[in-house]
């Protein structure tokens, strides 16, 4: 029964990821397809990414864009329809796309809710985990020399040059403390009497705007500046969102920091261009910053859009993604907006126009070639206190000026991403990833959303409270983008955070650094990020550089970069897809990996077909659950394994 | 009785400090004169550092060496002894010099060690250690914000850019891997035919010793180059020794990290000045590195001087130390020495002789004027055995193959820089600290010993488990320089380090990297070394400041260096020897400091004088030891502190 819960799980997930056009591995189709009595087939059904930009090519060239189908779009219960003419709107005959079915999605969320919450599943669960952690301690016990010799042997590659991308970093803090300040004095010293502000009609230079906030630039400092967290920003979101504004003042952020002010973004354009030139000068260090769509105005994406193209906001170490704030509350209770299904309207409708008619909307076309995906972000330990249902009210019924759910926000999100992708793959263009922050506080139900929803997601800390939603996000491999000196400013202290326990595991994880501006000291907020991890928690040279690779794997970047990063064959799992000279990942770490995976998954389809009822009979090939390739070696050296 | 022990032993580390021309701080002064009934006088006996080198002046100039004394230089019991000629020695007349007495050495340790073992003052200096925790705490609770506003509003200063120095690092470490590894291939590119290296008189260029090693520089990396300390060499000194091999070859370390080889240390010296050199950009960080003098023969001076003129290893963010392995069991094993005495003599000897006779060891003169202190170093937690009193064998009779205990190479050590410092004082020359690794490991004798001969130390960790020595190094501000990443590898795990406790006592800690090529990953050591602290101990702004000002205070920097970095009034104690502009350390912070350090001292005169017994009446002033200066804010605010 637990094993065929585990397998209903997984294929539900396999269902969502492939509708929406993500990524689901190759290993636990197989498995649930061997289920099935089925034959696996190899699909290529996954992710479209943007090819790098070619020498000579101009990352905003607008020739080679596609045709006006001349579609027309419109949202209905909160998701966009594509209908070939305003006409067939009427008569109700949407384009044959794969629409999601809010019924299903809460039949299958129901079915996983009960699942998680079941005592034997959570048992199985546990001792699976836990199995699965005394494993690597023992695999590491006999072979961390291997290992180690591995890379040794290894020509030319080690950590300090094989790629890593950090996952999760948000564009408005991409920059360290430092680096702001030092451009706030750069611009004084250049920009002093250039009208840079907009004080509700007034036109204010940056000179008389430092005036007005009785600021010098000369005597401005990383203390005066105070965006950084520190001991009072623990447990307290509220106040860490204030640091966003330089010497707490929303002017400075304003001309800073937003992509919108009477300069046009011109500055934070900058800083971001810099930041990227520092990961081009580290060369092995890639970044996916995160710029804001708030769905508050319709406007809000071509002016982004054009901030991008204006000011030529580009470089190759760099993956854009899209970040939407779950804030319908505020906005609705300013009035800006009737509904929340007016807000998704705002995200959304922009990006279908652009994609059904890039002509008409050049310079979003263009961005959306560099955007990988979108992310919904906000303080998760806020409670809404609904609960999504079939009887929830339609995005366009819900008046009311509390917020959404969590889960409401992400089927949202994910049901328009889902007929978009598809609509975009049918043209040729790039798909997006969904990849929302999720399990960095709150209820276990977010991590149980993303399950579904997500093809990654950033932070995770709460699986450690679910077993079950644990071991499902190791039998997936769904990534995890972890920060945990992040977490140590806001939620966790850094010594607790749980990411040595889940790569000792084998779940997925990369380290990413968030902010930097609000958590970082040093020129290299990502090294700061590997270098602190790998002291604290003791990561040996292989572990940090298999959560580089998994960084890379996580992440935005093209087929193309990824096969040059990762050698040619990443896409194949287990041994075969690892190249050493490129990852610096030991071959016998990744077997070892993929031995455990495929083990565990055996588990379950042994389970379902009934044929060996786990840890009773030991055929001494790991039927038991006990015995496993690492253990045999202990055996060999004369220890008996007995089950 | 506890307060006339802890008295004693105040005067104690007063006189030895004072014997040797090293520091002892103002204020206990003021209350042992107190507590004496005496009047205290301030006095000019303190080291006596070399002064910047000016503009346009070269660092290793001679003309202004002084003349030939003409002294004749003899040891005698280990101590070394001058005379006005040769025939004086039979007359057994020395100069007027205070020389130790190893008599009233021992009486002096034999009393402290009685103290530290003493229930009643175990208990007195835990109870005092505990509240000065507390009442830290209060003060944060209190101050915090209070602090935090005093550094906003001080214009122009920052962490970034206030001074800190690195206060323990090691030469021939003093560079990380990744540093390390592109100069070996940058040599390579340069030098390949070039004869580097003589193996037993066959002379190889660079491009045969790679050969013979079967390497070849470009498939080099920091894996293969294995000088990173892991999860080996916890527990293990040995093993961490051997990282000091590059690719375990002992071959590179005499090519790249010594100073005498074929090539006359060339490449060493050029890897130092690079380091010298990345340190200049960075402006506001300095470094202590330490060479080594071994003592295995009597030429290792001339030598390393000369290597040091030679190659003009000079730089403005720099200063020397001599370290002494305490090594003498190997050098004795393999005969190289006849007895303990021939070590001592070939450690102290020629520094002594260039002294008397600058005209005639003028490299080694001109190096001297660079040294600012000796370091004592090697193994804390071998355990020799011996018991240091006045029966112990005298250093020329100790002709066995035994190493001395810590405490009789402690001991021999200062005996030997006492007459040193008290001969280079009287010639205008610069003097030297003792600046001992103590505490790492091994047993709290060594802490003792320390607190009787050093100046300050490195380390520290074993504080931890005497109370009343802790006491003691923070009634005496005994200068610590602790290097928690170090410890993390070898000693003890970076969550559990004492450093956060120490700091909030009161205690004077530094931060410093000991070896940035076995511990550090990124290209700044000494910010990586600051940021993790600030990161896992959740250190404050003002922490951090406070810890890089000890840090200034602590080192080998010269008066106007220091006057400079830390304001002209740096020598005075409390809050009139902190200037907010240049240390960024909050004024209220170091009142704080002053405030409980006078508390503390003062509680030990009225247990001394007998006048108030502690802890039993409290007339509202402090006098109970419980209602301080910051617990009076609490009574404003409305609560009553019952004593």
């Amino acid at each position: 029964v637990v094993c065929k819960g585990l397998y209903r799980a997984l294929c539900i997930r396999e269902k969502y990821m492939q509708q929406s056009v993500q990524r689901f591995p190759r290993t636990p189709s197989q498995y649930l397809r061997a289920i099935e009595g089925e034959v696996w087939r190899a699909s290529d059904a996954g992710p479209v990414f943007t090819p790098p930009v070619k020498d000579g090519q101009d990352p905003f060239e607008t020739g080679s864009l596609a045709e006006n189908l001349g579609y027309h779009v419109q949202m209905k219960d909160g998701v966009v329809y594509i209908y070939g003419d305003k006409a067939a709107v009427g008569r109700n005959e949407p384009k044959d796309l794969p629409y999601p079915s809010l019924e299903h999605f809460v039949d299958d969320m129901n079915f996983l809710l009960a699942l998680i919450a079941q005592g034997p599943v959570k048992t199985y669960a546990h001792r699976r985990l836990k199995f699965l952690s005394s494993k690597f301690q023992v695999h590491e016990m006999l072979n961390e020399m291997e290992e180690m010799k591995e890379l040794k042997n290894n020509p030319h590659r080690d950590f300090y040059n094989c790629r890593k991308v950090d996952t999760h970093i948000h564009a408005a803090a991409c920059m360290n403390q430092k680096h702001l300040l030092r451009f706030i004095k750069k611009s004084y010293c250049m920009d002093a009497d250039r009208v840079v502000y907009d004080a509700k009609g007034k036109q204010l230079t940056l000179k008389q705007l430092f005036q007005q906030l009785n600021l010098h630039p000369y005597d401005l400092t990383v203390d005066s500046l105070d965006v950084h967290a520190g001991r009072q920003t623990f447990q307290r979101f509220d106040k860490f969102n204030d640091k966003y504004n330089p010497v707490g003042a929303s002017e400075l952020r304003d001309l800073y920091l937003k992509t919108e002010n009477a300069i046009n973004g011109e500055y934070f354009a900058t800083i971001i261009k810099e930041v990227g030139s520092d990961l081009e000068d580290a060369k092995y260090q890639h970044a996916e910053p995160r710029l804001s769509i708030y769905g508050r105005s319709a406007e809000e994406w071509p002016k982004l859009a054009s901030w991008f193209n204006k000011h030529r906001v580009y470089s190759p170490n760099m993956k854009w993604m899209i970040q939407v704030p779950r804030i319908y509350d505020v906005f609705r209770s300013k009035n800006f907006l009737p509904h929340f299904g007016k807000m998704l309207e705002n995200i959304f409708v922009p990006v279908f126009e652009a994609t059904v008619n890039p002509q008409a909307h050049k310079e979003l076309s263009v961005f959306l070639r560099h955007i990988t995906g979108f992310d919904s972000v906000d303080d998760e330990s806020k409670h809404s206190g609904h609960m999504f249902c079939t009887k929830s009210p339609k995005p366009e019924q819900w008046t009311s000026e509390k917020n959404p759910s969590y889960t409401y926000y992400i089927y949202y999100m994910y049901a328009n991403i889902v007929v978009l992708n598809n609509l975009r793959r049918q043209r040729g263009m790039n798909t997006f990833l969904f990849r929302p922050h999720c399990g960095e506080a709150g209820a276990i139900t977010h991590l149980l959303a993303a399950f579904m929803t997500a093809d990654n997601i950033s932070h995770g800390l709460n699986l450690k409270k679910s077993p079950v939603l644990q071991y499902l996000y190791f039998l997936a491999q769904i990534p995890i983008a972890m920060s945990p000196l992040s977490n140590n400013s806001l939620f966790l202290e850094y010594a607790k955070n749980p990411l040595p326990d889940f790569h000792q595991k084998g779940l997925m994880v990369s380290l990413s650094t968030d902010d930097p501006m609000q958590f970082h000291y040093t020129k290299e907020p990502l090294m700061e990020e590997y270098a602190i991890a790998a002291q604290v928690f003791k990561l040996s040279t292989c572990d940090m550089c298999e959560i580089a690779r998994n960084s890379v794997l996580q992440c935005g970047l093209s087929h193309e970069e990824k096969a040059k990063f990762l050698g040619e064959n990443y896409q194949e799992e287990g041994p075969q897809g690892n190249d050493i000279r490129k990852t610096n990942v030991a071959q016998i770490r990744v077997a070892y990996r993929y031995e455990t995976w495929c083990y565990e998954l055996n588990l379950i389809a042994e389970g379902v077909a009934g044929e060996t009822a786990p840890g009773i009979v030991c055929s001494g090939n790991g039927g038991c659950g006990f015995c496993c390739p690492c253990l045999s070696e202990l055996q060999k050296g004369g220890m008996r394994s007995e089950p």
